[in-house]
């Protein structure tokens, strides 16, 4: 394996990759980066966009892509790339890889005749990225309540990727975890991993029981009627995407603590993030045979 | 709910069960058992199918329903049920639950017009169903090993329902696990659970590095020219349904202990098992609303 | 029971131990806090110290009694309060509590004929502090590393009481625990909790391996010569008490980031270490049968 | 390291010590074993004592050491030895390890000038003998319950050194732990580990909740008047050495089903057992630079 790749735009993540690909026996290019922001001065840097996509046989844009619909993400860099004219320097054969591609960008390729693929949708970056969702919520947890996580009754709604992984770090801490959720079998599968289960639906009769109270599901479960049960001392922490699974506004009327974390895996452990969104990468050229 | 209920045939599991779903508020008749196999001797009993079958709003059939096609399975009775017999009883409206219901009786259903629902089908009873699998498996590695489990190196192969639990059991246990899948999701899951994971497809390379072997996958992943690189003082425990995971004749010819163990839930912990059925029936009478 | 208590100065711990006490039936008077800074209004404040000890058959000082060995510790209070005048109010058969008792102190209770009663001394509370203890320099190796504690390889140093409960909460978050002890029982208690054990006298040959580094013990045990070991991305959290084991001069001239962490139950989980202290009280009283 | 081992005497726990001492570096020979009972054929036997005490420079005798007092503990050897033989053989500066010393031998090795050490005495084979101790109460309890451990409620009557491996392997297969003590600082303990904590002397109040009751403590806890509050479907398994922890009469009449599990790590683990006591041996040899 000796392919190119051009590492194009985003923050420590994106360096965190660009070594590991490094390590990985790619020669691996760096662009939009300020010189002074880069922790590994062995990478090589090519802040000309036209030569690095010159060079690569793999284009790597960072996670989200774009920020206002028009701009490569890169929040380490002064210059500034338009998504629009980088689209057109790009050859055939060229493989691009980026992470939460929008429908408008997606259309772009599709019309540039780009083969992109979006590495936020695959399975793996969302397991692997659970763990550091899970160690950042703790975090917040530990930061926020006058008491310990062990001991404290801990409530997970939601138990998909980061409830799963959520409830068993809470658990080895010690919390008395009890998860929600709607379907049978993630109930049962609740039970068989040892935690107490509740049905999401079923969350305002117990609410107050919980020292702290973990949101991952991306839908309004802690409505204003919920809220109300909620004790004044409880930490509520919402890990769902947008618009997330509190109503903030009565929230905010009933003087509850309760704080929003999103994109965890980039704020808390930007290096992990990195090798998270390296692997599944690799999974990717693995898989293509490129 | 005032419901009647007539469970017939089986084995502890289903006195289990009836047990359950009397203290649930039901009405229940067992039937297809000696009287001196009941432990429970609050239980009513009603050998006379038809009397059973006529009192009945809801029939609970066995874990696996019939034997060789033709009987219920009711190895705790003497006498004996032809199936074909009893279907003719069923009213109409009589919600008839049974497990593993084969495919030419459930064209008999059909013809018969009987509503009948595989509880086995369920993912709940399959996820609860994993737990005494993965101890009855534990139960048998110890008593085959002269070594502990405990800083052992055990292998799990398949990371699906068994798989995850076995691994969790082990670990907790003290053993050095490694489980093995071939999705990139599962390898992910694998490592954010804190197991090392191998890709099913290199088993063959480290096997000789383990003390214990589960199989879960029900393919033969465990083939002669692997079988050839398992130590000899190595346990193997095959917990994959028909036709198994083993070359069991390469096995056999290199003299390695392998363990085929099939339907551990019932056989390790009846009464487990039992309350497993009895959840996973009031679950499809709740959503059935009847 | 229907005893009198006054809990005399201190943080929240002690009014938290305040209204514990007060629930377990106690006459429970505060002394020594400003009344805005009391969160629990139902608590009954008296800050005449003279009518506080007139009061009381118990006097519950803070964790630690005093400051600059002259006055009580009250960071909660404008006032102050010399211990010296103090301790001519107390009664005969007046019992005192109070934490880290200094010698000077002692001295005096035994020139007055006072009966007091070291809590700190206890065995439980080092036990249970050890708790908050851990989770605090959790929390804190969180916040100060890029890479999720999970799958991190993390070396506790010395397995006492912080030590044991250190070790096990890294490994329910998932890090790769390896720690150190010189006794053989140690080191075979390590093993037998499934962490990798090494002889502290042995660390520096590994060190370079943890990415986390905790110590516990309260000698200099990261010297100059391990500290030229450690990776310049490693975190060092000292936990050990005055000398601390760190040779902080040394790490500061090698870019070490080292933080020593003291007295974390005050600051971390003040809730949970005042109802630790209330345990330990309730535990003496109880073995006093006062 | 070159020095010569003579281990005689004892099961497979002493073979795989041999087998490991040899890995060690030491030159070893067996005696006291018939031909085919030795699985590893790599060693040399040597039946002739007087040649065998003639090699070491090390003898390790088995665990316990003799049998009537009289003969060495010699079960896979049809022959036998009478230790007072044997002690007029041993040079001096010989050094001789052995298991369970008996006062009457530890008398003759003093007035033979014998330099003995009794390893069994040494707390590391304590502390790693819970380990199978544990994993063997765990089989039996798999074994007799016809419900899992996972969600059973299991109770440890005792929180030293088999109580904690014990409990915390019970929490590692999803068992509901309650563990109980008689000192603070041991209550305490459970806490801190997570399990639910009772007083011993309180056990008879909530001892019909258990599912299974694990005794480590000797001596009789489990009397006739809490027996008789234990249910008729729970399993007892007292791991107390001699007089043990329950009154057998009572539990007898009560139709209690109880197992007393003694010396459960030769049983249930010999290698593992062998490998211990090969680790406590060389810590010994260590400390004493011979």
């Amino acid at each position: 394996m000796n392919k190119k790749i051009s590492v194009i735009g985003g923050d420590l993540r994106q360096i965190k990759a660009a070594a590991c690909l490094k390590e990985n026996g790619f020669e691996v290019l760096l662009t939009g980066f300020d010189e002074d922001k880069i922790y590994d001065k062995s990478l090589a840097l090519e802040n000309d966009i036209h030569k690095s996509i010159e060079f690569a046989d793999i284009l790597v844009f960072p996670l989200p892509m774009a920020y206002n619909e028009t701009h490569i993400n890169t929040p380490l860099y002064q210059g500034e790339y338009y998504v629009a004219d980088t689209l057109k320097l790009i050859k055939k054969n060229e493989l691009l890889l980026a992470g939460m591609i929008s429908p408008k960008f997606q259309t772009l390729f599709n019309v540039y005749g780009i083969y992109a693929i979006d590495y936020y949708q695959r399975d793996e970056i969302q397991i692997l990225n659970a763990v550091p969702t899970a160690e950042g919520a703790i975090e917040i947890a530990m930061r926020e309540l006058p008491i310990t996580l062990h001991s404290s009754r801990a409530l997970v709604i939601g138990y998909g990727r980061i409830g799963k992984i959520l409830a068993k770090m809470l658990d080895g801490i010690g919390a008395k975890v009890t998860a929600s959720a709607r379907k049978c079998a993630d109930l049962a599968s609740i039970s068989a991993n040892s935690y107490e289960a509740i049905h999401t639906k079923d969350i305002k009769e117990s609410i107050s029981d919980f020292d702290v109270i973990f949101n991952t599901v991306p839908s309004c479960v802690l409505d204003r009627q919920t809220l109300e049960q909620v004790r004044s001392d409880s930490v509520i922490i919402d890990l769902a995407s947008k618009p997330g699974g509190v109503d903030f506004e009565a929230a905010k009327e009933l003087g509850l603590n309760v704080i929003w974390a999103l994109s965890l895996p980039g704020k808390v452990a930007p290096i992990t993030a990195g090798k998270i969104i390296t692997d599944t990468i690799l999974n990717i050229i693995g898989e293509l045979g490129v």
